[in-house]
């Protein structure tokens, strides 16, 4: 009878919605913040935990190669020329592999720009055609050692930096970052586009060439130190990061271009785009993930890539393995006169920056970004202490002065992940789903569930 | 009987020191935060609080105007040519009025070198001779519509940049920022000091100079915002600003410098000097702070400025009238081999940013500065939050991420301080007490109560 008496008090678990009735008879009630684990395998948790030992241990290794990275930019090149296994009827694209059926529209849009640019196809129509034609073939940048943000595509006359991971040898790659508006990355295909592209081929790409021979190396990891230092995550806020690589490289560029209007007009360029260290940010994490790979028993992620389509995720103790599962949209800001019903499903390789603690991980050292979607700067902070929940450690390079300097959470563990259900916070632009427009905002998403149950059964079922 | 039966609990008001007894006798006790107001003279708080309601919306027409500064660079000039009665046997110091006899040991060691750098004196001896005779004159930047760090010298031939408050067309000036090491601001005069700023007349002053005259100007206030979201507070910490600075300028260095290697050298300069900024956020505050002036019955500080012997103060509602006390010697980290036995007190006119509302007041942006003195962000933003506690309002360009992004806190009202007895917070370099040696340290500390007491106590009393 006591029941009936008692004032009532319910503990709410699992969906929020249930909330709703009680809060509008006026009933108190308490959300429990319980997730359930991702896989319902439990065997496979038992699997891992007789293991967990020798997993911890090849984790800490996996980590230690990591962390112990030396990123750095030691020049630029033409794609064919330095990217392994470019050839020039390959164009490389963000994420897991995807066939042309299926691209995502700004995909697509971005496959046919570069199509234009290469001088195979003279209209977008008939890039589409050659696209479809089955001449083309396409690969994942990460297999190619490369990354790209968004459509993430490289082909084979695109001017590439060449970041070398200084402790273990290893390289990577990215392009030029196009800046904002309308850029082959967010899948347009107009003349300014490829207009733009040519630029960069003909008078940027050779201004920063001699200007980074002129100075030997560019020490990228002390630089996004810094930028984690000056209000950047590296993802979706690189002012800082923009900034300090201007300041090295300019006095270079002055120096060895011989036209001064031509070198204003490069430093005109990066000046003019606050994202334009994201490339760098992108292959810094790669040469260090990279260098982090199959180590046997390793349940760290040393990928998440997006190609609009699909989210696909690699684990270090599983080589060059790929699981995937639907790519989510994201929540965001959308420019005037755009809504969540014109975005793309989630894109791009640059969620490689979360994977290497930065990027949506670090969103404590850059509020503003959480701000635009209605967050505040506590709910940045919150963010990121519950990445510290599915990681093996913490950067000793990279850190947050409002959390004292503490370490990024780094070395995302798949196994934290499926038991937990935390899954990784991404900050990120978002496209148009359509080839041809470009972007219609920024926001920030959880990763999809289902590439990360995949890759923890398949990690845990192989153990032997 | 009772109290001599219960657990003895103790609050401790007042001075920290009679806690050990208690603590070294186990006995619980708590320290009551409580400071006593500054001034002694009760009567003085009745007048101003009978008065409240014209004070306050003296005070809000004063933070108006202020907050409504737009401080631009404008240009750059010769000190003689542009700075109001600059004269050649006249050298401009930092802080309140102060004779060579009563100067500290690092502004005497300034002057001697800009006598030297003027070719007014050959040697050391020579100049301080020179110094002593009477034939220099000697006069606040204050007074002059300039503000100089630490020392704070300006001499005839100096180059000046020129701010401009365009909301309300009034001027400031402040030199260029020499770098570290040993520099004529912290007292040093050795060759490379005279050869240094021979050079930043002769080299760096003509390429910006001409720099600016091509881009008209730049928009220092929304350079000084977006510096707070990157981590500077723009007097102890100028990395954001100085880079922002750099990538403001550089295009149009190269532009109308005829000579890279001229152009390439001037920008590696400001590259290697992250306090560039540093004279550009002062004469920005200036700017601003200077629109406030002459408000009758307000109560706002409008200037606070260090001699090295004597810390002074100037309100809104005072004229140009000082209020001085003795300067304290500030908490610091000491460069290796120093100590605060070699520190000399506070000195300079940068706490003209923490008047303004950044420095001290805006640390919450930029904690790194209090954890070099061992806090942490909690303390950073510690510091800030009780700065809201004796100023008018806030900011509404000047945000801080960290706390939301909400307003810095700005316009201190000198009654407020008097009744609370919370000081102005402040950060800082530290110079060797002795000429010559230079920069000992960087650190924090508060204003002292002095002249903030007799600020309070002059304006309560000549209230009509």
């Amino acid at each position: 009878m006591k029941l009936f008496e008692s004032e009532l008090k319910v503990v709410n678990i699992g969906l929020e919605s249930f909330r709703q009735g009680l809060n509008d008879s006026g009933v108190k009630n308490v959300q429990a913040q319980f997730k359930p684990p991702l896989s319902a395998e439990t065997s496979l948790f038992a699997r891992t935990a007789k293991r967990a030992a020798r997993i911890t241990r090849a984790n800490k290794k996996a980590l230690d190669r990591i962390l112990a990275a030396r990123p750095a930019l030691v020049g630029m090149g033409i794609a064919l020329d330095v990217v392994p296994g470019m050839r020039k009827d390959l164009i490389l694209h963000a994420g897991p592999p995807v066939s042309w059926e299926k691209m995502c529209g700004p995909m697509r849009g971005g496959v046919m720009a570069a199509l234009m640019y290469e001088g195979m196809a003279k209209t977008p129509g008939e890039a589409a055609r050659l696209a479809a034609s089955g001449k083309i073939k396409y690969a994942p940048c990460h297999e190619h050692g490369a990354v790209g943000p968004m459509a993430g595509i490289v082909s084979a006359s695109m001017p590439v930096f060449i970041v070398k991971d200084e402790a273990h040898g290893n390289y990577s790659y990215a392009t030029q970052n196009e800046g904002l508006g309308k850029v082959l990355r967010y899948g347009a295909y107009s003349t300014e586009v490829i207009e733009r592209l040519n630029w960069m081929e003909k008078e940027l790409y050779p201004a920063l060439k001699s200007a980074l021979e002129f100075l030997g190396r560019i020490d990228l990891k002390t630089m996004v130190a810094q930028a984690l230092h000056m209000g950047d995550e590296v993802h979706n806020r690189n002012r800082a990061g923009t900034s300090l690589f201007y300041r090295a490289i300019a006095p270079a560029v002055i120096r060895t271009c011989k036209d001064p209007e031509r070198a204003a007009k490069a430093l005109d360029f990066i000046n003019g785009n606050d994202h334009f260290f994201l490339n760098l940010s992108m292959a810094l994490s790669k040469a260090s993930l990279d260098a982090g790979r199959n180590v046997k028993d390793s349940s760290l992620v040393v990928v998440m890539a997006r190609n609009g389509t699909e989210f696909g995720v690699q684990l270090s103790g599983t080589g060059g393995r790929w699981f995937t599962g639907p790519a989510p949209v994201p929540d965001a800001l959308y420019f005037p006169g755009y809504s969540k019903a014109d975005a793309n499903p989630d894109i791009g390789d640059s969620a490689i920056t979360e994977t290497n603690g930065l990027g949506g991980f670090a969103i404590a050292a850059a509020p503003a970004i959480v701000q635009f979607v209605g967050g505040s700067a506590s709910d940045a902070a919150g963010y990121t202490l519950a990445m510290y929940g599915i990681t093996a450690g913490e950067s000793d390079s990279y850190k947050i002065p409002s959390l004292d300097f503490r370490g990024t959470p780094t070395g995302i563990d798949v196994i934290k992940v499926a038991k937990t259900g935390v899954l990784p916070f991404i900050d990120t632009g978002v496209a148009h789903k359509d080839p041809g427009v470009g972007q219609v905002g920024a926001g920030v998403l959880s990763a999809p569930p289902e590439p990360f149950a995949r890759a923890f059964e398949h990690f845990a079922r192989s153990l032997k």
